[in-house]
């Protein structure tokens, strides 16, 4: 445990410079604020948190997360300190910094993946990580078009999942589900103009759901390269859903019809 | 049309007042910023719309929703009086007041309900409506520890679904779902301590959905009220899901599912 006062401290600066998207990727690490994101990162992930910071004031009511940060750098800091590194208007006395979990191919993090087409809205993008953990989806890949998943807004959305969910950050969408064809995913397109997704034939157990961006929904090239092209019913006037939303609809019923538990899983260390 | 340029105005005035939820209520009417929502107000529900504000250096942009408005008073007004009526950053030129739809008892709403209760966040209650009017679901009931769907993150998040779904304010959720289970709705607890959503018995076509507080869920007495207590599955780490993302699945799976559609409709009004 290291006393620190100063904003000039070069751990310090490397937490707050985190702010920004850029540093976070070119430092390979994010941000967490609180009590709730740090426990999740020192229980899911605990190798992976590199630096802690606690509010001096308060080293006692955070004694555990300093014992489980084994790997970590740890920091007692005055609390202007910590609310300079926060990124949140109430600081809780407590932040630490997370590397990014590795980056894995498209095919290696399971069969049943979502992927995101410029995906623009943070709290949508976590949103996503969410739900997809909850339903047991495998993966979530995304393009440079998304919001970054370790943003503060999208970190918050997720509640913690972003520590779980296995991620992809590919250059092109169209380009990825090409190669998920070759390797035999049916790549399902959420779009307006595809056939109705209640009334689809039995799909096979790899697959990955394409969701586009929010106003301009997937690009041609995307859309038109999946195998599959699946419209959820609009029954009343709204012309579409919510990004999440959509997402969240595709992926429990998928889970949950039988036609995805029709084909015999090839992976033993498949979550479901 | 009537030329006005004093924010001391009446009728900006009035406009103005409506960024606040006790005046909404008080004057039983909300503030539309921007094209896209006065016209899908004044294509939906033109009759409701009172007062269109639209800057005097754009009146032929508008000139078609001008011509709509024929039970509004049309004000052409200058850019920083629209300013000062609208609720977003960057004002689009046109702005309208609108009555809140009448009041509704929940059964006279149609067979397929949702309950919010205490449903904090208007990105939230806002996705709810938008999603039910999807999903074809037939009104919402709202107890008052709901964000106002009235307010404009709320509106926002509506997508215009606002003037279609009906809305009805009670007092208290558990009174609400004693009166449903007179008139046998099955009332459906999404509670984490529920059955399987996914492997219920067959439902009546009469249903209603409660959906509780984003960090409590549901309070003890509306989910011991009600005849149904269903869980989604949680299959990865992730402890729940998101309310909105929580009432989408089941809403679009229990107007898919064949259980709803066992039940002959003894409503000749109703939308599916």
């Amino acid at each position: 445990m290291k006393a620190v006062s100063s904003l000039k401290n070069p751990a310090v600066q490397a937490a707050r410079a985190l702010r920004d998207a850029r540093e976070r990727a070119r430092q390979g690490a994010f941000l967490l604020d609180g009590e709730h994101m740090v426990g999740e990162a020192l229980s899911v992930c605990p190798d992976r948190v590199s630096a802690l910071f606690v509010d001096e004031a308060r080293l006692d009511v955070y004694a555990g997360f300093i014992a489980l940060a084994q790997k970590a750098e740890c920091y007692a800091v005055p609390a202007h300190v910590l609310a300079a590194i926060s990124q949140v208007k109430t600081p809780q006395g407590v932040a630490a910094v997370c590397a990014m979990p590795p980056a894995l191919a498209p095919e290696a993090m399971g069969q049943r993946l979502i992927l995101l087409e410029n995906v623009q809205d943070p709290g949508n993008v976590g949103t996503v990580l969410r739900t997809l953990d909850a339903a047991g989806f495998d993966g979530c890949i995304l393009t440079p078009g998304c919001a970054d998943p370790f943003g503060p807004k999208a970190l918050r959305a997720t509640m913690g999942s972003v520590f779980r969910v296995p991620l992809c950050f590919v250059r092109d969408a169209a380009e990825t589900v090409h190669a998920l064809n070759v390797r035999k995913y049916a790549t399902i397109a959420a779009a307006l103009d595809g056939e109705d997704f209640y009334r689809r034939a039995p799909l096979p157990g790899r697959l990955c759901v394409l969701i586009g961006n929010e106003g301009a929904g997937l690009t041609e090239q995307a859309r038109l390269a999946c195998t599959h092209r699946f419209r959820l019913p609009m029954r009343g006037g709204a012309e579409s859903l919510n990004a999440a939303v959509a997402a969240a609809v595709m992926m429990y019923d998928l889970i949950n019809r039988i036609d995805t538990k029709e084909e015999p899983t090839d992976d033993p260390q498949h979550r479901i």
